[in-house]
């Protein structure tokens, strides 16, 4: 296999392995906090409106995890510095 | 094997694992935050409709994890890059 | 092996294998949601139409997830981009 | 070995695998909400038609998964289309 | 080794590990519903006759995972379509 | 090698593996049923025959799926279908 | 290696680990039941003599899942069809 | 490597990992069992000598899972009917 | 493979699995301590603002992990020392 | 490597790993058995002479599980029938 | 593979592995002291500064092991010994 | 390799692994003892002294299995028969 | 690969995944006996400082396990004894 | 690779992981027990110089273990016998 193909399959490997683990914490954490925001709801409902602000505030950090893997794995399948170098490094 | 069939057979096993892994997280943590909204509900059912909208708001966000996944699945199958560079490079 | 049965034996195994683990994570989630609803319906009898509008449309929600493996699973066996260009690349 | 060979072998060892793994999740699943609802009835015994109803509704829903698994399983061994390719390519 | 050989092997290895991984969702889940089947009666004798009854429906439904991999795994055995267009291509 | 070796050395690992690990989930879940029967009939002794009547059929059903695992390793042992095509196969 | 070492190693290997593995469920499933057991007696001294009974008829039946494993465990050892085949299959 | 070499070092290992896996569900069940056996003595001091009693019989049947691993595994160093059949076929 | 295709592969590789793994304590950590911060809240309202704010100091702090698996796999990409070597010792 | 390294070497590492895996399961029940026993002690110190007793009894028979691997694991290094064979067969 | 490319691949290869699962541990366990912590001011206002101050001392020192794992793998990028040996045993 | 290389390498690594997975258990076994022993000091001050030396004495039967790790362990590295053996049998 | 490759990449990796691994024990003992402390403080204000004296001394005591880690990891980076000997065997 | 290689190489490695698994057993081990000193404490702060006394007693028989890992992997590095012997036996 030449080089093209070699950093090609990985890239696309890397690109998917990447955001399937890295959606699976986040998930389960937004999941866990949702889960307890619920809950608290409905034992202070007077606080409704405090604990949902801090819930999404709270979710959007959490988010951000899963953003970085899917900016990683964007990167690598979209923006590719090893892949742009050996494009340019094939002969035409 | 010629560099057309390792980038295909990688894609495909790509793009099956990314969200075969991916869709776990979410729906344990929708799971989970859709049982405590009932348990929420049962316990306090003059707040059901902020629970309730609260709970779909927060299920979006998290299946929003899930979207990545299915996302760069989908990519990987219809519009891969790497795919379409090789496409192009093969001689007809 | 020629192209087409590596794509082929990696396509096969790849639709298997994803609506396999992908199945896991919904069908507990739901499992867990479900359990949780009939608990809250014994406790809170008058909300049982309330409690059961919310528990399936939130399991719909769940089921999304494990319906994305099973879209990738028929697409990689009925409608595989991949191997339809192999079998229009093989000489008839 | 030859590509029907191959192809052969990756479809029996999918087709059980999907299913192997693939009935976990529902199994365990279904097990719980079964017990919840017993539990169920055995605090609110007046609910139990309603809460039988959704129970099996519910069931039927996770079972649903185990199913699409089913009908992978079942699609490798009967009706792979792969298999009947290579079928149709093999000189009689 | 021969087409016949590996057909064989393969075969006999899935036919196992089916119904060995199989098995431990099901007898999970419904050890699980058992026992609280027990709780339940202990809790409210007077409704023995619909847990029962509630219990052994659902314990037939959780079974018909396990019941799917048996199926599977017999076909593999006693009814396997690759083996058989495999025996009938060896000459004899 | 040749194709007997194969055929007996993987059914006799397989025969092994199988009751191994099929052999686990029912030991669990039956473990977990008999003791929440023990805590019941110390909870409600008037209810004894009731619940061990409940206990011993949910068994024999548990049991069934560690039966459905010994039933293949038997068959692998000892009315392989496979082997007794190769052993015909053989030229004495 | 010829066949017969093949076959022995096999059958040594499978029959260790077989009972190894097959061992583990058992002895929690016992060890949890006995445990409740003990509880249930301390809980209710004047039923011990149907605690005790019940719980021995039911480790019994957790029993025979290990008795499956080393079953087939000393068969492979001691009355190994594969192995007598081969045995008389080698000149001398 | 010869026959002989294979079997011996096949032997060595199946013998310490059959003892090795198998005695820890044993060890765990018997903890536990003992744990509760402490703690149902201290609730109820008056039934020790029951309690006792049912405890070391229960023991002696968790053990009994340990005592086949541990047979398996002298039978595998100090009896193994393979390692017999090549001592006596090695010329000497 | 020459040095660059290695270089490059391994960078990918190790970019994207970085990240993904990085990600998921971090997710699953914040997750808990919003979820406690929201049931803090509904127990305490008068303190929420106090709660609030060294819930965000705190998440910070844990965030800070993930950042540093972020950089690193940033460096990996577009800043790797290596790959600037091999870059430079590549002849043009 | 000639038979003699073979063994040795897979002696050598069959008896530290069977001790080392083997010392797991005795010494979390032993531990769990203590942590119970001090409890038991501190709710009714005045049966602690018996409980005590029954301690102590009851760990011997957990280390007997952990003194199986640990006689293996000496007979492997010490008095290795395989290994004596071994020793014999080569010509000094 | 001459020596820098071996070096060079495995530096990357270690230094994000060793934070990506060396920051797993601190991010696990700095939320679940920040979740204790908010639950600790929920329940004692008044101590909220010593609460917090303890806090973050002991974040400090839980986020120590995260910075062990960051220094190392900064050391293995950019400070890296064996990398600067062999750049300057390469002839230039 | 000749087979002092191989003797020495294979002890090492089995004298390493032996202690490191060996101390886990009783390290995790021993932290439980000892919190439940402060936590039952706490509740019955009066039997302080009982309650530490049935500590001590269990801390020590507990200990006991890391001992025969070590042991092994420090045979392996100091008094290993086989190295003895092959020092012996290689020509000075 | 010559000896002194071999050597550099073993340090390299040992010393990443050493501390990667041993930093993940300390940093949840630690992050546990933080929060407890917080609850303990939080629940017996008046005894902060002897809980904070005894926190301190405790999680440097486990903080040493990580520095152990730590310790080898350096040693083997900075003042590894093998790679020394080599680069002293090596001819300039 | 001759033989200073390979002993030197798996020392390092063995050295590494030895500390790096051994940490984590202890660490957990006394972060429970630290966490269950404070809980003491608070709940009886009378007893805090014997709860103190204990707990120190006790953790420097928990750290006894890592201690045993550190010594093992201490002796690999710097007083390896083993190394030794094949260093006097390289020609100088």
């Amino acid at each position: 296999m030449d080089s093209n193909t070699v950093i090609a399959a990985v890239s696309i490997f890397t690109a998917g392995i990447t955001i399937a683990i890295g959606s699976m914490g986040p998930a389960l954490g937004e999941g866990r906090a949702l889960a307890q925001a619920l809950s608290a709801i409905a034992q202070q409902p007077d606080e409704a409106s405090t604990i949902t602000r801090t819930l999404f505030v709270g979710l959007a950090m959490v988010e951000s995890t899963a953003i970085y893997c899917f900016v990683i794995s964007m990167i690598l399948i979209f923006a590719n510095p090893f892949w742009n170098y050996f494009l340019q490094a094939t002969p035409k």
